[in-house]
């Protein structure tokens, strides 16, 4: 099902504006002061065949808009009527009680899972480092080497199996597909509860598995399922409705709840509240509500207290309270910085920017050759288990190969393993590959200077560079914030070491982990490009405000060269499936585009009052999900007139009144109809052919004005695409009716077609590219 | 000048829904389906004489918004196209170059009040306390009583007359104003230089003359003056025009622009470069922007960055980056807390929500007092000064009466006074009069327990606040932070000394500086009810992130408690002074108001080609800001027509089109004309008075076309009020042209006709109420 867009067959050739309306006066003005459209770089060339997966300048026709604008037909109204004050009153109260059970319930995930992570890995790790030295004496190494490929590619092959065949979107980090839920696109099975349970186990498994990942971004897309999940008191996969929180089953409630438990989740994975709030304003917020982000920020705070005294009590000393987040970087208060320190800070941002942006490149090919031989099931999971036994093996050659030896005693792991060192010393990338990456950032963060030599350091960014690279994307539920992190730690020592080289006296102020946190940060900005609540999560799980500075310097540079060459990582993911994203703004050169132009027509409209068969053929035969109800059209001067615009209705609600045969000629009890009749079968409404009309019932009529929405937005044909844009984005609509002079109705603007307009950014170069629409992706 | 609005004459008896458009079709129905506008607490009763200063429910009609909506004319898309890409990526980079000037010169600025304040004080409080200690030998304690007031009147009398007679805008704290600002009002003179030269020299005064206040509140404004005028490359005041940054002379960017100037602003003011961004976007954002939040971060952060630079160098120590913000109540690392304490901190918040509702009533009472009684500026003046001498009376009351000693050593203050303590001891209560209210501050977090009793702590806090409630609303620069922060440490500590009294043993856990700090977060939010701004700027003003639960706690304690009684006390100002501010979200009930009884009407408008004369009669006449642009309204069926809407166009614009004579008869060189020429008049027009049109170009006609914005936002007059917000609010409008079924202009909504339907809420019942518009307050 679509909305009402413009759906451009791939084999035709009227690619660009294939729509026109006949300008009007404005427009002819408009001509005469000059066309800068030109200024827009269109796609003409158009593909032979089917459409290629893969490609960037598609946009998917299966995506539709949440319906985060409020239809406040005379159902909603009679019903604030009769509830009145109290109800209000009540409703908040609820609202932060379900905030408050949304910190608590991310919280809990978060724990069973790092624990889990923490137990599993622990096993594994010891019992393959007493391996190693066991069998390095007698020579056979082969045999830790196979039980490390078998340890890390049994739990990757569970994770890839649940993940390939029982819930294909809980691949991944989550976060591409929460920003796109945020922003009002409704991505299939996001927030429901199988996909948190197998991403949930999934990622364990994956982290177990010894992949180059982190949970830190499955927390946030888990964060986002549960807010979803509790916030309508009940469950369409269990079947279970609890009877509760019945007035916020809608999109509108469930997205700004959505919002929380992003937030939730943010904030517990990185101890990172304001963070949380300001990831979820960044991704999802196109109108700032005050009171959301309170309560958000609530969520987020409760969900950092609540892992803090479950994680201080599990590690033993419930008092302390110093596990704030899943990832733990340690106590940074010892940095400061100078002055003349920032030029560097901003030169390894820039390489940052760099890094990440092949990085992207290289993930991007990857992807898209994933996306055209890898389509089979077993294929993705067979692949996922190749890459952990990679991971295992580029693992045991660094070890095997480089032999870094320090004297034990600092060392960072709790089974330290020794290999070829000498006794009373430990193999220092065995350490640092025998445990989870993040205990590994940590490391690279605190370890004491000297503990890593520059040929280690260098060797090992290159290896898990190109693991981190091929691992996101593969059907496992695994974010790359971790390996991010890790790499550009690795690499921010390396500079350290450099630096350590060059100026040897500069020992006091060149702290190795000080470099490494800014190298993780260059190297993350550079391949996910968030600006504002990533400097903030790198501040709060550091808790170093006064590193803010230079952290902030170092993400603009990294921000700004990566976007030089690409853009980041989640955006890139978004575009290659197509989905129908907003940005903030709207694209720069489209004052001149006319609503007119864009718009899909001839529209679809229904009558105030309209036949039961008419409504059910028109359900039927099209897939539009939205309605313009205009008053009965007719003949004026010989001409076909449109019908002037009263209303919208949504194909939900349309279903709903045929379920519920709300006939003028047969019901009744009108009395008995009230806004909760839509609720109640939020958000899966039966399909047309899932509705049983008679024939008899087809002569009946239906009276759309107290269902429809009286008043919806609409614009002039003469409207330009940027002042579309912004009513759009900002009032979160998936419908706006585009209206002649007379106010009837001749066209429809939706999402895809707004989002077709996309920036379009080369090498410092700025401008417009359209895209195609396909219904084939 | 007014926009086009609803102006209800105060000895008028139709006062709630003067205006009563004919009811079409769906009105008819919504009445059948029930009518809930007796919701509505309506203020029917209508005063007889003229306006009551002091009265809440009053909106005056001198306020106008600001136009963010941006004006699509043509000459704009001209511009666009002759300068293509290039020139949108040089705007954007000298976006971040003015936001870097920002942050840098607000800093400079606040470091110049900060080192003026420090050194004069200096002076001020060692002379005093050598002076006590000199004549309390002699038993002439007169004397350094008559200094103190002397040394208290003399700044405060300075600063008061230049606020009295130069700048009254430049009183209190400058918040409100700029919350105004942001919100989208065009307060007048409230971003001039003239407003910054008074408000800093005045808050140096203030200070120094000892009034209970701070100076963080002046800085935010200082932020938001600097931002709007680097932003503009000129100064109307000194009538220089740096000829750059022409493009940003628009309301538009400049709005924009202040936003990052007033989170510099909280930046510099208490080194919370994150409390800034959620500052500017609390209280001025409706629709979120990146890349403006992006901006807005980056000058915090170079903000509180070359303040600390500026006074780590002024303070010796250049290296140490120690002074991130002139609000520096130093470390807090060792505050950890048990969860059993958190019901405390509850309890402590709805304490500070009673006294801080207490407080905003008391300070109300005594607003609305000195509106009525004291409006000659002299008597403002010396009431300034009478307070200034009732200031050092109190304090000096206190210490003469309270003998609290302590012994030497540990003294909080440079110049310790002894008063009638014993030799090796020190007064108290002197050491926290005799220093800044900061300083004191920062004794009441670090002072070792037992530093003060219980008694001095008592008659302090009484004293303080009553101080500080009076201070606020003289004609003095000075903001409440402080002294809110102050009072609440002081009671905070107190009940630290209680609770340590009640468990002796507990002296490990209660630290009587954490008390003080959520004391103090919980007055300041009993008294300003900001939100997640206030909790991130304790947050990163103590450095402590972990102590995020127990203020946020404390601070919806406070808020809930506070907003159960009354207002913040910025909103109680803002509503004294009449402007009309946009809340957050539509207030409830008013789905079934529609733009038919919301509009004012009937509406003057041009036509598309007017002429001269008419244009300059019609702005003589009429006050209006925006008029709708029509096609020719023509007869049919005997019945005067409306005309169709095709755009709007502002006073502002037809004053320069007149001025530079643009009529079609005369008018040549079209090419010349550009969209800069409206800039270059920008921001303050000529008015129409200052234009002389001979009687022969009266005769002359101007096409609007080129000029007008050729698509304004309009609605139906059945949309509802609830949607016209929305849509209103999120898009920052001026003017919303009403228009019906035919696209025929029959009303105008603006700000004062949605701002007038307002949440009233009364212990914790919820209602609308209507306020009433008037021209004399």
């Amino acid at each position: 099902m679509t909305e009402q867009h413009n759906t451009i067959s791939v084999d035709s050739s009227e690619v660009a504006f294939a729509v026109n309306y006949p300008p009007s006066d404005i427009d002819e003005l408009s001509e005469s002061y000059g066309d800068s459209k030109s200024l827009i770089h269109r796609r003409v060339e158009v593909p032979e065949e089917v459409v290629e997966p893969g490609q960037l300048n598609i946009l998917s026709a299966k995506y539709e808009s949440l319906d985060y604008d409020i239809c406040e037909n005379h159902l909603l109204l009679d019903e604030e009527r009769k509830k009145g004050r109290k109800f209000i009153t009540r409703k908040n109260l609820e609202r932060w009680f379900i905030f408050l059970l949304i910190g608590v319930c991310t919280a809990l995930i978060a724990c069973v899972i790092d624990i889990s992570i923490e137990q599993l890995s622990e096993i594994k790790y010891a019992s393959l480092s007493k391996c190693v030295d066991k069998y390095i004496i007698v020579g056979k190494l082969y045999i830790p080497y196979f039980l490390y490929v078998l340890y890390n590619i049994v739990p990757v092959f569970i994770g890839a199996t649940l993940v390939a065949f029982v819930e294909p979107i809980a691949a991944g980090s989550g976060i591409p597909q929460v920003k796109c839920y945020l922003n009002g696109v409704k991505v299939p099975q996001v927030v429901r509860i199988k996909t948190l349970l197998v991403k949930s186990i999934g990622v364990v498994l994956s982290v177990v598995g010894g992949l180059a990942g982190g949970k830190e971004g499955p927390m946030i897309h888990s964060g986002a399922v549960v807010a979803a999940g509790i916030s309508q008191g009940k469950s369409t996969t269990f079947k279970i409705d609890f009877k509760v929180f019945k007035h916020f089953r809608e999109d509108h409630e469930k997205r700004d709840f959505v919002s929380g438990g992003a937030a939730a989740g943010v904030s517990a994975a990185f101890g990172a509240p304001v963070g949380g709030v300001l990831f979820s304003l960044e991704e999802g917020t196109s109108f700032w509500n005050q009171s959301l982000t309170w309560r958000t920020f609530f969520a987020s705070v409760i969900s950092t207290f609540t892992l803090n005294v479950v994680l201080s009590t599990y590690h033993g000393v419930p008092g302390n309270l110093n596990y704030p987040g899943l990832l733990n970087l340690g106590q940074f208060e010892h940095f400061s910085y100078q002055i003349y320190e920032l030029p560097i800070f901003i030169l390894m941002g820039t390489v940052g920017g760099l890094l990440g942006a092949l990085w992207n490149f290289l993930n991007f090919k990857l992807s898209v050759w994933r996306i055209r031989y890898i389509r089979n099931k077993w294929l993705r999971v067979i692949e996922a288990c190749l890459i952990a036994a990679l991971t295992a093996t580029v693992g045991f050659l660094m070890m095997f190969l480089i032999n870094d030896c320090k004297p034990l005693g600092q060392d960072p792991t709790k089974y330290p393993t020794q290999m070829y060192c000498g006794d009373g010393e430990y193999n220092v990338l065995a350490s640092i590959w025998f445990q989870t990456p993040e205990a590994s950032v940590r490391s690279l963060f605190h370890d004491p200077p000297n503990t890593h030599n520059a040929v280690s350091l260098l060797v090992f960014v290159i290896g898990y560079y190109l693991l981190s690279c091929t691992t996101f994307g593969l059907a496992c539920s695994i974010g790359l914030f971790i390996p991010s992190l890790l790499t550009g730690a690795a690499w921010g020592r390396l500079i350290a070491v450099g630096l350590l080289k060059l100026f040897p006296d500069a020992t006091a102020l060149v702290h190795p982990g000080k470099y490494a946190l800014v190298g993780a940060a260059a190297q993350l900005g550079g391949v996910v490009r968030m600006t504002i609540s990533l400097t903030v999560i790198i501040m709060e799980t550091t808790g170093n405000i006064s590193f803010a500075l230079p952290l902030i310097l170092t993400l603009i540079a990294a921000k700004w060269t990566g976007d030089f060459f690409n853009e980041g990582i989640y955006d890139t993911h978004i575009q290659l499936s197509g989905i129908p994203i907003l940005p903030w703004e709207p694209p720069p050169f489209v004052h001149n585009i006319y609503a007119s132009e864009v718009m899909s027509h001839p529209v679809v409209t229904l009558k105030t009052v309209d036949n039961v068969g008419h409504i059910v053929e028109l359900l039927r035969v099209t897939t539009y999900n939205g309605f313009p109800v205009v008053d009965p059209p007719h003949e004026e001067h010989g001409n076909a007139v449109y019908g002037r615009l009263r209303g919208l209705i949504l194909r939900s609600q349309l279903i709903v009144i045929l379920q519920r045969r709300l006939f003028t000629e047969t019901c009744e009890d009108w009395e008995q109809i009230t806004a909760s009749i839509f609720r109640d079968q939020y958000p899966r409404y039966p399909t047309i052919d899932q509705v049983c009309i008679t024939e008899e019932e087809k002569t009946f009529s239906i009276d759309l004005r107290p269902f429809m929405n009286p008043s919806p937005y609409s614009v002039l044909h003469s409207m330009s695409l940027s002042r579309m844009f912004r009513l759009f984005r900002a009032l979160g609509l998936r419908h706006l009716p585009i209206v002649n002079d007379t106010n009837e109705v001749i066209g429809m603007v939706t999402r895809k077609d707004l989002a077709r307009y996309r920036v379009w950014r080369h090498q410092g170069r700025v401008g417009v590219e359209e895209l195609l629409i396909s219904k084939e992706l």
